[in-house]
């Protein structure tokens, strides 16, 4: 596999931006290997992601901050450079439900996340049998009503102690305070088992069995001080019909939310994804 | 074609009901050609259709309501009777929007919807050359935000004079007072441009392109008192990128709406519909 | 949960049949809880599934056979019976790609998939892992080109041994002969990796691939001796782009053939399949 | 409406494309509004979409391939140039069914279709309503098996007269000759009633009925030598059930016609379309 650079950046929309940015990667012997940009005409936004093979390239990366600013200055961008071959570090938050913990879990062990899991926390214990097939260390931070802060505290020194990248919920059924979510802003990954914003809130699958919908969702979205309202990465729909129970909304849910969330975890990973006015552009 | 008959009924669920109908229509020499059950196990209702062939069947459709009354009231049942041969009279009512009314015009030309459209109401003219195109009656009622209450008593008296059975709001853009819907209780079936409960009311396509989803939904359901709350008939998504601008979801969203639409009424007329606690049994 | 029995049945269609089953339930005091039928016009053939709780069933399963035989004989009637109680004793066969093996066991392990696993049985090593992890138990039977036929006499044998009722092929890239599929009729359950008829036989993303085709597929069907020619039980796709690659069309595949095949083998345990004329009526 | 232009360009892949095509664009003062590239990474091929506001762009379009071909000298490029303000002569071929017809004349006349319509032509009477109800010509010419030579010769020279750029068959039942098809490369478009590969030729729905599929499909695609062969650009299927006779199939595939084809013609309207081996790229 080759190893690559992304640049994703974004800025007023002006003439001669995608020349610009194409002769500055020129210049120092890049060769693009993807190059897709998205002009949102309202607000004359421009937004960019870039990839080119390292192999050859000039400037070495460390460089690139420096080399990079005049343009950056002139064009008032703001951007941020990747390299493939680095693992970002995710750590995964779970409470009883396992399934999506499952999920990611095996799709790291298979290559598929390219990614360290150097944490899994829980408020509960359910889960650990899953970090030790998979061996990966896990602790138990229980969150109690009135010790939350406390909870968040230890939890925050656990992230900095293992140095960790982002974060993503799989079904952890605890809300974050504004105080937590600052700490990782647009790199807490949640998983909201609705078709937001329908249903959002608690209990989704109940609610929407008691409306009659004649298709559940799940939506993956990163995670704002506003509960189930921040940017949305990935979405999904499977039909039901009136044979099926809350039960049965529940399991189709499930796989839904797999789903999902996993694609949302890879285009996060693969650098694809920017945010702007409380959206997503997922360049493909 | 077959002429056949379709019962459909509900009733507290208890032992021996399926046994108790195929008996009644056995002893009158019905040949069953479907029957289709479910049973809600929380609310403990038994619902069910059943479509028999009219040869050979021994009792007169006009006697059917007597020689059945024994046994509906020995359940307790909520019942229908309707003849596959009969078609019901729909009226459509339209404001500007017209893909969902062509579409329907389509269908029904092509022998697609099994019903008779003695009437095409809109509150503007635009449309009216798509009446004339199928050769069939539209009318012109204004609707003035003073004078909503003589609108619709001039409606109802039109759909009175033309026999109207149910009614089709075809991106009709008003809204229709309790004192209309109450003559057409679970008779009035409406498309809304979003996937419900998301984005009801005004300007769905707008709130879904501002919240940035990445699917865009259309919903049929009956109407009642309460705005797009009424029992959902039928949804569908179509997915959506941060490269669709607020057009492209407005011209995707017709493709869906027309389709949902469609849908709903042709399961209706094929009396698959059965309305229980604000949800809707489809039949299939 | 309750404790219920299914009847499947087919034969040819003739007035009456829905009651006189009914009436043979009631007769023994059966409470119906889902009662579904289907008839084949052209085939004059009638075809049901009938579910019922066995709190109060005044009939010993034990004795059903002999009880129900006189009115099967009087219809002509194919049927078996089930008591949802029972697990199924599930092999499954594996090679080296191990998602959809996971996937299964994953399932199995959180209570979805309703049966017992008394055996995994692989051509290759590589899947031991999984095993062990669920604490199930694993066979590596190597097959040779030249030694196929003892391969699938060890195989049969342990199947036999383990007492196994149906077996799964989670991707086991082996062509199995017809003298081992005679063994276990409509009782193999396969995943093909794409949509059927389209691409039977080897290396089908490969050919996908080439022939640009704009959505990828996956199907589950019963194997039969003619090669991915057996009755469908479920298909999906996934939407695919010029963007993706071949890795990319296996990575989107897997996650398919996970959820197809195991709607498949959910379905096949819920006895909800009834194989007729190459097809399958899977009731909802 | 801003009036753009768009070139759509492959060529062997080198470094310095994307640069060299920006520069020049720049160099006559063009304002990007998109730029979408695609690299084969097996056949090496760079391809390229790029749209630019021709307000205030310097280079008169006739001057374009002029000044243009240095550059794609230097880099051996195929390219193409369209305006968008540009409406292109779509010829529309049908025989009796008239969904297809239907679907696309509405869409002409509600300006979703960027093109003008000079003549649809048939092999039968059936569809010239449609034609008359849009106000646009029509013209009958039969086609018998012993005289298609002569038939096809017609066809082109009322093609040739009404200067038409590229053909939409819309549900036209005649196989075209490789004679016919030359005049006319990547520029005829077809709908098949099924998810190619599977069930071309002839009959697809029967055959997907025989079959058993769960799903059924619909392909549009640009008109090869080979039957059903041609590059494919877009594909989309729709969910059956052992419920749907043939007579339903044929009935939700001509939905999923209707919007498959639309949706090819669409997007070979807003030169969106790059045929390269046997394949299509789609920049959206």
């Amino acid at each position: 596999m080759k190893n690559t650079a992304v640049l994703l950046l974004s800025c007023p929309d002006q003439r001669g931006l995608v020349a610009a940015i194409a002769n500055f990667l020129l210049a120092h012997n890049a060769n693009i290997l993807h190059a897709d940009q998205h002009q949102d005409g309202e607000l004359k936004l421009f937004l960019m992601r870039v990839e080119w093979d390292l192999h050859g390239f000039a400037l070495p990366l460390a460089d690139f901050p420096a080399a990079f600013a005049p343009l950056a200055a002139q064009y008032r961008m703001t951007w941020r450079l990747a390299e493939a071959a680095h693992k970002p570090r995710m750590a995964v938050f779970v409470s009883k439900f396992d399934h999506c913990l499952a999920d990611l879990l095996y799709r790291y062990q298979s290559g598929e996340l390219h990614c360290e899991i150097p944490i899994i926390l829980s408020n509960h214990e359910d889960t650990r049998w899953l970090a030790e097939t998979y061996r990966l260390p896990y602790q138990h931070v229980p969150v109690s009503r009135d010790a939350k802060e406390e909870a968040e505290r230890m939890q925050l020194a656990i992230l900095h102690d293992r140095k960790v990248d982002f974060v993503v919920l799989a079904r952890y059924m605890q809300v974050l305070s504004p105080r937590f979510i600052a700490h990782f802003p647009q790199r807490i990954i949640n998983i909201h088992h609705s078709f937001l914003p329908a249903f959002h809130g608690a209990k989704p699958y109940h609610r929407a069995f008691e409306r009659g919908v004649k298709l559940i969702g799940a939506t993956s979205h990163y995670v704002t001080e506003t509960l189930d309202d921040g940017p949305i990465i990935e979405q999904d729909v499977a039909r039901i019909s009136h044979r099926d129970t809350l039960d049965d909304l529940i399991h189709k849910g499930a796989d839904l939310e797999k789903i999902v969330l996993s694609r949302a975890v890879k285009w996060h990973l693969d650098n694809r994804v920017l945010v702007y006015a409380n959206k997503t552009v997922v360049f493909d």
